[in-house]
């Protein structure tokens, strides 16, 4: 039995760990870290909880947590577990930090784009970038995991097929990205407010957002060279879901099934994404409470360029799920264990 | 390994079947029944199921599926199941009936409130009203089960256990109800459309609705004799959910301290309802996805009335949960078998 | 052209009585006051107003006020308003306060209630609680007006009536109400979050909200006699309207007819109330952005009881809406001008 | 006093136009046309317009109703108007095609994208594209108004100004559109239900959908040759609003500055076109319920690309409101006349 550790257990992302654990039969949770809610009944803020967790709220102590735990899951604000790590802690537990502190190997790009200080750029080359499809050998034998963000998994996942192939070109790629509200996390903030987000979109973080470089980095890795991406997303009334819609011009003259190939070389023995069949499009509800990404395409001849969209669940693929099945390579087992929930469409 | 048929498989309660029991342990579904889209890839019509569910709909034969499996479940309309019902089909499968056809056993008030003749009154003494709380015993051994309505599933468990304890006075139960569109079912309807169900909210079937004999019925037999109530739903703008809000005279003055174990004489070893503690209300998401019903009260010595609030997921112990939970009674399994999803939250 | 000052300015029903006042051809917005944004730009906080509204925000200042506008809307906390009133002040200007500092004419019951000292009690006698379709000649002449709360609006209007005519026993009175997401105000709070209310319904202030004495106050006037009401709002996803559903036991046999009656004959020239036709049943998108009210109801011979039911927007005729129908009676202008806004429905 | 009448009154546009006429001071609506209703009270359909609309509804006659009404507007389905307008009509009355039967020049491009043969193609060339931010003066004297589409209405008056000022590459433009869900039409389809919108979001008439061809004839107009663009819809969980975003690569290097002074020139006496702040976003709910346009832009000098963003009401701007605008053109009153409903924001 695997004893986890979540710092940032009552957040969005945090909470869907709970969920998710509570049904892991190979995983207990052992601390439930909340630097805002220490001492309270976890169930008192969570009510789905309510007797399925009896824990109360710990402080944020991944070095006490190090002792207790055989992973510990940061889902904690950028910084928080840069902060910490430290070869001492990683020889006693593994992280898998679901902030973005580890996830560009470059520490002045992460500086640049997140605008605080990197405390621990030592251990950028050690931290694996945990998104399973890319980089599972690694994963398997890592003690630090940087679980990719949420619109980066959906964008990576829905456009490198495409670049590794050679299909587009990458110097073209626009990804519109919309998230669902869980995205801007649980803070309480005026703009977060229920009247200021029912019944409206926006775009936000044009040209800025700060997923831009982890997107770009991966992508590049597709293209054998540095690219460019435009990137934008979006804030869409409704919980959980995010749905890229991504254009590129076509690099050659290219027809269905060639891109089709291209997808399914890359995906066929993939359990958790899910290449659509023609003409079916994405749809986050469809992958809702799971842990699937679901990848289609339109090739429009008439102007040259193909249209690729994914959807995955941002709390789950997008963030617990994802960090679930990096524990689960990481410790040996089925990597679906514990990810089984069956997307709910409504 | 249970072989199930599902006849009206594509509506949302039949859905949320195939949901629960893809990870049920026990259980295989072997029929696919939809009239509306026999030949087509269920997978199409419910695209979270695409790589789940290979099975193409069938008609909506029963007899063809009695020898097929092992137990049908009907998610059909009302007359149907009651139209096929007979002692062949009895002894060769067990039936899990969604609809209302067998809830009342007075088929003359079955006939009244639902302005349908019933086909097969003769099975009405036989059938089991399949709320486990109440009749775990005979559902053991039923073959013929009435899986109870999303509203009486969540007003009886409300407030059950309070005529039972004599606290109340059960001529003076108005149970004011509101509910997610789901239960609304998928037809095409222009009033269930979703810029006529958004942004608003409205009671319907005031004084008439249809599942007020079922809910009297239950309640008269904690009262041990006839009563009436006063049942009102509403359509409430989200997909999942039953939020029952019940006001009662007290019989008597009555402490907070007496009210909780009336409650917990009842539901201290059921898994699936969850007495709140004290002042928490019930709240449709923390029970969302799941199996549970959270049940609480409000007294208010000022106006020597109780309030009493419950809350369930109407599509899973509403209907397809509860069904389930029925089938693992039905064969001897563990009660909970297949029902483990914790509840969402978000 | 009545100069008009609005404290809380920013609020959800400070914004609305922006987005009324600006197409009211009699009035203008000389103060924009708004303690928490100072010196920014209105439209700078609510983008609708770009280009509508040039002014910058100013503080809460009553006294300043006073000089600069021939009435002010206080939308603003419980405390504030009643901690500013005086007799220069009402020598000077006309306060139409939306909050509940006037309403309840006993201080202590006020007190009791919202759990804050009274400091300027000497002024109750004289306030004029604001329901025009109950108090239209003494609004006439006031200096101080106790707007109604949104809560109390609707269960008053829509049971008024019945009581008032003897048909309903008034000991009787079960309200159960349904608020959109806007009545929450626009405070930066956790549980008022998107994620925390989307897809989720609840009660809150189960026996102890605060509008419960303003609404027995009111009732009781109509009851010759003190009485006591069952009060229980709830929160609903949606982001404006207030739908009221009200039970209580017939005084006697009654007919359709002679209920309708009794409806009719107080607002069968009342324009902003609209009584509806036989099994309608009142909506909330039906009233949406406008100062309707709709009133409906449902006999039930078997139960001997009727329901009522009662829809309203909770900004508009439950706050903004209302203030400025004050204000047109106070000034002597056609009581509906400025407030010819269409319901939306979608 | 105009004399309107509408033809599809039941619609979503069409009760749109009934919500904008009622508060007309100079129209008055003399039919409400509606196939389906024939005889209903209007009012029994939209329950808002209890009170305000009085008369039932009449068949679609175009014919009957050219000698009662000085203007006919269509919204009809596709082919409808088409197949009755005739000179004898337009001698009679003016038609205000809300449609898309008249908005492509090209009988044959119209007959590719809708599948549906052109009956009267001798009246292109005489219908005018009522986007009178374009086509004003034209509009003042047309007899037959092609009322723009929804999506091309806030995609030309977010683009049209860059292109026609040579700021980016028309080749490049692509739009990514995001609409809500009044755009489907209140036509009773199960993906239209409101369980199958909510909490989802997913794009729909990839690289196909009809309104491509109609916003590329009016940007080849600006662009001075013709060009194509990549469009691609999505349909969003909220009732109103289409917010588009585009991209583009510039056609050299620009300043904001530049860029800003581009559109101010297009629309800086345009009241229904608001040209957003520096920094600021187009957000759906900040026209909600208004006519007007707001557009902003995002200049990516690492891209090279810029990114604009414009957001109307799509039954407004993107239909009634617009229609309304020009037919206020076409009569010689204001073109703001009826027009002054302040956007909602909440």
């Amino acid at each position: 039995m695997i004893k986890v550790g979540i710092i940032g257990s009552t957040g969005y992302a945090g909470a869907e760990l709970v969920r998710i654990l509570l049904n892991h039969p190979d995983a207990k949770i052992v601390w439930y870290g909340s630097r805002s809610y220490v001492g309270s009944e976890y169930a008192d803020i969570y009510g789905n909880m309510f007797e399925l967790v009896d824990d109360k709220c710990l402080d944020d102590d991944m070095d006490a947590l190090a002792d207790a735990a055989d992973v510990i899951f940061t889902a904690t604000p950028q910084g928080y577990c840069a902060s910490k790590v430290s070869e001492g802690l990683l020889t006693k537990t593994k992280i898998i930090d679901i902030s973005a502190d580890y996830r560009i190997k470059d520490a002045a790009r992460y500086e640049e784009w997140y605008g605080i200080h990197h405390p621990t750029p030592e251990f950028l080359p050690e931290a694996v970038y945990g998104l399973p499809e890319l980089n599972r050998e690694m994963i398997k034998n890592a003690r630090l995991i940087a679980n990719p963000g949420c619109f980066p998994t959906c964008s990576i996942l829905t456009i490198y097929p495409l670049i590794k192939a050679g299909i587009i070109n990458p110097d073209t790629v626009i990804i519109d990205a919309k998230s669902g509200t869980t995205g801007a996390g649980r803070g309480a903030k005026v703009q977060n407010l229920y009247c200021e987000v029912n019944e409206t979109i926006k775009a936000y973080g044009v040209a800025v957002h700060r997923h831009t470089p982890e997107i770009e980095d991966q992508l590049s890795i597709a293209a054998g060279r540095p690219i460019l991406v435009q990137f934008t997303p979006h804030l869409v009334p409704m919980n959980r879901g995010i749905l890229v819609t991504a254009y590129a011009s076509l690099a050659k003259e290219t027809s269905y099934e060639e891109v089709k190939a291209a997808y399914d070389a890359m995906y066929e023995n993939e359990k958790f994404v899910r290449v659509l069949k023609k003409d079916k499009v994405a749809e986050t509800r469809y992958v809702k409470g799971s842990n699937y990404a679901d990848v289609g395409f339109k090739l429009d001849a008439r102007t040259g360029r193909i249209v690729m969209m994914g959807a995955i669940d941002n709390v789950v693929k997008g963030a617990a799920g994802q960090a679930v099945q990096n524990m689960n390579i990481m410790f040996g087992l089925d990597e679906a264990e514990g990810l089984h929930m069956v997307p709910e469409s409504i």
